[in-house]
Formats: C-alpha cells, structure tokens, sequence
C-alpha cells in the first residue's frame, strides 16, 4: 500500500496510490498520515479498502512530506560500506547516529533552497523507515515489526555547515527544506525485504549515486534494535539509514556541490521518485 | 509572568503562579502553554490577567514540561569558559550545536531513569531559552525579541554513550527523561538579563555545580543569532545553553556518576527549582 499526502504545504490531505498509480482521496477515511494512522490496525483496515472506490484526483497536485507529526528525525551517517570507503572513514563500530531538525522536512519535489552563505551542498539519497508503534529494547529479530513503511529521504548536507562550524554534523544536516521525504510512505509488506533495494540519485540528468541496501554496514533492523536501546521510537519517527556512494562531497578529482538551477532526481526500487530544484536563499 | 503546566503526564493543564507563589488554573483562558500561547501577543493578554481571581490550585500537583509542542530542543555544548577548561576543551569558535531528541522531554520533578546498560549518567544545570515566534537570519541585536521566556533544563547526559558508541553527541543526550524542562516558563520581561542568572546543581544536598550565566562564551543572543543562520527557530522550539563547571566527568580525582537512588536538584535565579531522583531501568 502507498500512502501519501497531497495539497499546500501545511494543508495536505491523506491519499493512496491505486494500481494504476492514480492518486486517490484518502480525506473521508483517516484526518491524515500522522501517528494513529501507523498502527497495524489503522493499516490493516486501509489495506481493504478498494482504492478505485476512493475519489480519484486527476489535477496535478503537489506532494507533502508522506507522513506528518515526525517527532524525531534521526539518521544514520556512513552506513554503506562503499559510501565509508569513498570518504576515507573507518568503518563504524556501532551506527553513527545525528539529528536532522523536524523543520527541515518538506515535500519530495519541493524546492531545496541552499542557506545564505551556503558553498558546500550535497545530495544523499537514503532509504528513511518511518516507525509504526512505540518501540524500545527490541532485538534485531523483532525491530522490523515496529516499521509502518519506508521513503525515500534526500538527506541534503551542507558539508562546511556539517564540518567546519565546529558543531556535530547536525549544523550541516537541519537548514530549512533540507529533508525531502516521499513521494509515498510504502507500507512494509509491499516493501518486504528492505535490505535489497536498488537506489539512485542524478544531479542534473547526470547518474551520480548508484547503490542498493544490500550494502549497508547496519541493516535497517540493526539500527532500529540499536537506537531503541538508547531511546523510546515514537509513531511517526523517520529514520534515514545512510547514503551509498556517489555524494558530491566524494567525487574526483574535485568535489562537487550543488548551486543554483540545478535538479536532483532520486529513486528507490518500489517507493517512487523525488526531483527537487536547488536555489540559493535571497 | 511565571507559565507551567500541572497534571499527570500527556494531561496537563496549562498554570501561572501568582505573587504568592501558589498555582493558578489557566485553563479556562488558553489551552495549553504551546505554540499559539508564546506569541507577544498571547503573553500581553495572559499579563493583563489578574491570577488572584484564577481559581486557586492548593493541592499538590505533578508539574509537567513548562511547554509542550516543542519542535527542536536543541543544545549548545561547551558554553562556559571555566567549564570548557574543566573538561579540557579547546574555546569554540562557534557554538557547538546537539540535538536531543524532545521524546526525552519531562517535567521538572520526574524520576530520571537511566538506560539499560547506562554507568555515566551525568548532571548539566542550564539555562533553557524557549523561542516564541519564527526566526531566521536575525542579528545578535535583535535576538532576544525573539525569545518567548526562559526555564532550567537538566541536559542529563549519559557519558559512555554521549563519546564512545561511534556516534555523535545526542546518543548520550537524548535517552527517554534525559530532559526535564521547568518548572515554570519565565517571560523574558520578568528575566530581563539572561546572562547575569546565578545557578546551581546539587547531587544528595552536595554543591556539585555552581555557575553564573555571565561566564558564556556566546550569550544567548550570539546562539539564537547563529542558530537562525542555520534553520528557521520556530515558537516551541528549545535551547539549552551549555552547562557551568562541576559535571560529574569533570571531577577529580575520579569521575563521579548516577546511580540508583541519588537526587539531583537544580536552581536558576527566578526561574525556580528542579528536583530529580534516579533510578535504573528494569
């Protein structure tokens, strides 16, 4: 099941994406994409409604970010192994953990507007795993029955925010329209096995990041039973789970970073596509 | 004008404390001491009440988070000169910025449970600076307009987790209860100065910190400002400012930590006290 959220921003309604692929109203059933829609059984009674029975929207709409009422945003930095090794860092022990602010997040086509003073932005793009009930202390068997669904995320980085600002990487990782999240939130029996899904990201036409999560150094039920160790994951908490090779940050000879007009496409196998345009702040 | 909320957890009502000291139901005037409540102009309404003919709450009460709705509780580290030298930190160059995750957010007074696995859980008394309206790309001069009051925050902070789980700092920092914010949101027309507030932190009625807001690196001011150059601060959103000398990493000869069974209590000048007993989770 693909659910999504479409309107304005901060007027979104709840949708769901027929067979078709034809988007469909959602408003008569559920008030939105928010916690108690992330329930097994708000997902369970979704699941049999027949979405070509839903009012069918055939006007271009904009997409908001799939889910709504995100508590956390937590994501995890070197993650693929061949994303470590492009970046010269050691392999991690555990799951670097850092913060994106929640007021970063925005729609999967909305626009990425580069901060005042920003050089250095860069493109991620990462599977994001959205939480479906209260989760703590669970073992890596049990940690996938806490996910709702999965998106793609655009973990856009301002690398000198991120390194030279003497803060944590968060400084590099929270500007405003920094956190693309969408087009859908796919629901975790459609996904089924998130460890073997094939991830792309082009700047401007141009294939930059390749991958598939089959690379990654902590699988998504790894991260999951880690952080919950740590900290209570709440419905509606997103987790970006690393970025695969292929950033601006690590191309040669020199790096790369994004600027005015420029267009990033992103896709994950099964969750749909992104595309933003990049502009400076005024 | 002194503003909290009273009642069991994820019911609280919203209060003021009147000349006397004693809580005054606000119920019937606002909702909830959120977003909508930290406006100027919800505050100048608020301050033309007269809380002696609010109705009296003379029982004992839980006090909850002195502000809920909170969208990003964000952290400056190493913020005081002499506790920079404590720990043996180089001066910043800019402030340094955490996250904590809001899920850790409690009031006042709640136990403060340390995670399964947890040895360094560790003290910070700090000034906590609530943002009242959207903010972005303002100066160090205007800064504190922007401020809708200020309140203690404890940033309890697990050590082990915070520097050695190949993480970034919010690992340690955003474990569930590692955020006690209140008890009362002050208005920052009754504080005035924030960088001249006298506070303390106290472990089993030992001194362990004493500070003075006045020994910041970067003044409240300077933080929002480069903050707002980052991301857009939004009403809700919280900051803490960094803690003085006399953490339990600090100590000498040994390093002092948490356990079972200790309390800790805090105070910053007119913005009350906070008092917290420890406990391990089961």
């Amino acid at each position: 099941m693909k659910l999504c959220r479409f309107g304005e921003p901060g007027e979104e309604r709840p949708g769901m994406i027929d067979h078709n692929g034809d988007l469909r109203d959602l408003s008569d059933e559920i008030a939105d994409i928010g916690h108690e829609a992330l329930t097994d059984l708000s997902l369970d009674i979704l699941s049999k409604l027949d979405p070509m029975k839903l009012p069918l929207i055939d006007h271009p709409v904009r997409y908001g970010p799939c889910v709504t009422g995100i508590g956390k945003f937590l994501c995890i930095g070197l993650n693929y192994s061949d994303h470590a090794a492009e970046t010269g860092a050691a392999i991690p022990e555990h799951p670097i953990l850092f913060h994106k602010a929640t007021s970063a997040v925005v729609g999967p086509n909305d626009d990425v507007v580069m901060p005042r003073g920003s050089t250095h932005t860069d493109w991620e793009v990462e599977l994001g795993v959205v939480i479906g009930k209260p989760c703590k202390y669970v073992t890596e068997e049990e940690a996938l029955d806490y996910v709702a669904g999965y998106c793609i995320v655009n973990d856009v980085s301002e690398r000198h925010f991120q390194t030279q600002l003497t803060g944590q990487w968060t400084k590099g990782k929270s500007c405003d329209t920094f956190g693309p999240i969408g087009p859908w939130l796919v629901t975790r029996d459609e996904v089924g096995d998130p460890q073997n899904l094939a991830m792309s990201c082009d700047v401007n036409g141009k294939r930059m990041q390749t991958g598939n999560t089959s690379t990654m150094i902590f699988t998504v039920a790894q991260c999951i039973s880690h952080l919950s160790q740590l900290m209570t994951l709440h419905p509606g908490d997103v987790i970006s789970t690393g970025t695969p090779p292929g950033v601006g940050m690590g191309m040669k000879p020199e790096p790369v970073y994004l600027k005015t007009g420029d267009v990033m496409e992103l896709a994950i196998d099964g969750l749909g596509t992104q595309r933003q345009e990049v502009r400076a702040d005024e």
